[in-house]
């Protein structure tokens, strides 16, 4: 099969890999429909974090072509939606929710493991790892929604669970990528009075809005600090959602968090220097890191079936995976928000 | 009056304050019946941590020996507890229950705000800082466990409440000082079903039991977090309480933490190098500070009322104020767990 390869900083190509079978009677293959590119992909990419040769891309959607014989919950022909992470569900992680730490976990794409932007996928533990998406003939925008729960929309998503956003709170999300807006969307859907979005880009802005953002603030570093504190009578916000992973970032989003709330944080941490001791004597702390997108799918895909939430729009820019060189780059330049990696057909 | 004065590390002595008056309307002034003497204190008094010269003691319970015109809810007469923090109850932060930001906060003793280790106390604020004791004729075991919840007990408690201390759950607490030890009893009032205490001081080993440790590790660093992995079916603990402050404590507390997991931090922090990128892959946040001792103490009492719970046997030592020296060394040398200063009568 063809799938994108992973041969160094700034070189993805197309390349063959191995079909896909049924190694062990719990896999699955599945036949890519859609991938994406994860911002966390533009580490390696950029080459500021290590990657392996050959398989890449952890997002996808897709439809079960073959079943070990001991799988369940999926049928061959049915559409599915894959975790950007592996897991047996019955581990004491999985069953504690926190599947991103199963104890037979492993990420897609990373070198050996199929990766979402390619023709097929192994799909090892496949009761516990996919989703099943109910209906048939769903539209191209519901499919593109479908693909963001995989990771970004359930990572923004993570961000406002892990601060605690309740209905009425006011949040503020640090980071205009597709994961602080998919965050904006998340603290909307969650009840949030007012969300600051802390955006420099117009297009973005225009779609944190969308999203439910009721403010924008478009400076950074202090001055966006001082300016949500500002906007929040100098108190902080109730939920300060981190969705960058720089030091800057992180310290703006401790910064203007409340005392008494809870940072969420899921930008991949990159040489970020926690304001541990203020933060403890101001009793905020901080919670997140990679989300169990197995525990956030089942919750979010009825919003996405039933139109109250439309993630999908975070993907701005398509292309088949003949274009992959380009959808990276395009996303590295910022041209993009976030490229769709178009496959096959549902 | 006379009142314990910090001169410098290792220097506390009895000396002359001024006899508080009221101030402000909103003053009341309180004649001490306890204090006692805090862990925070002993940094202080090891030169750890900077202190102004002069009043010192941030935990005590007293009786109201005359009011400010503007005070409501305490009367003349009143056995009250005061948390460790002045707060005024009405800024946004206090009504988020962050009492501990109080925008017109102090803490008691800090030079020149009467300490709790004196005759009397000004209390400013104290509508909104003081707690009133219902009834009358309260036992002295009931007095010293309502002095713990000044401070010590209300720590252990958010140490526990941070965390999100479940019913059913397997804790562990970091640290055997008189904080650990209300953590322990906190965590065990709050439900848990598993409390693991580590602990290798024989004396604070049987009071932890007493509070509702059902397992004992007596070992430290790397060798007690595979001991706790070990009786966790290496999964770790649904709920870490740290209560030391030290870079090894708080190790230790990441490490036995599962995933998914919120570690509640209440040492007070002391050059504590935070492992963040290893706890943000596995999920493991963090809450703390410093507690919000006003909002937990009207939680709190009825059980010390009623006598389901009995923190104030954390206090193994008493003196009066002459000894207040020896109430510092006794803590310092480990002769006590925490020192109590038995100051009047109701």
């Amino acid at each position: 099969m063809r799938a994108a390869i992973f041969e160094g900083p700034r070189s993805i190509t197309v390349g063959d890999r191995p079909d896909p079978v049924i190694e062990h009677q719990t896999d699955a293959v599945v036949r890519v429909v859609m991938g994406c590119v994860c911002g966390s992909d533009l580490w390696y990419y950029r080459g500021d974090s290590e990657h392996a040769v050959g398989s890449i891309g952890h997002e996808f959607i897709g439809v079960v072509e073959e079943l070990g014989s001991e799988v369940t919950g999926v049928s061959v022909g049915d559409l599915v939606i894959a975790p950007f992470i592996i897991s047996d569900g019955t581990c004491p992680h999985c069953q504690h929710g926190a599947t991103v730490a199963c104890v037979q976990g492993a990420i897609f794409g990373n070198g050996t493991i199929d990766g979402g932007q390619g023709e097929a996928v192994r799909v090892p533990l496949a009761s516990g790892t996919l989703v099943r998406v109910p209906g048939s003939g769903h539209d191209d925008a519901t499919l593109r929604s479908l693909l963001t729960l995989s990771d970004v929309m359930s990572t923004g998503h993570h961000a406002a669970v892990s601060a605690g956003v309740q209905r009425g709170d006011t949040v503020a999300v640090v980071g205009d990528g597709a994961v602080g807006l998919s965050a904006v969307l998340a603290a909307s859907r969650l009840g949030a009075e007012r969300v600051i979005a802390l955006s420099r880009h117009a297009d973005r802005q225009a779609l944190a809005t969308k999203f439910g953002a009721t403010e924008i603030v478009s400076a950074r570093g202090e001055e966006a600090e001082a300016a949500v504190l500002e906007m929040t009578g100098g108190v902080g916000v109730d939920a300060a959602l981190e969705c960058v992973g720089t030091g800057q970032a992180v310290s703006t989003a401790f910064a203007i968090a409340r005392p008494g709330s809870t940072v969420g944080m899921v930008g991949v941490p990159h040489d970020v220097d926690l304001p541990f001791e203020p933060a403890f004597f101001r009793n905020i702390g901080w919670r997140g890191g990679p989300a169990p997108s197995r525990i956030y799918i089942p919750e979010l895909m009825p919003d996405v079936l039933e139109g109250r939430v439309d993630p999908g729009l975070v993907l701005d820019y398509e292309t088949g995976l003949d274009g992959i060189a380009d959808a990276y780059s395009a996303m590295d330049e910022r041209r993009a928000i976030k490229s769709l990696i178009r496959v096959g057909s549902v």
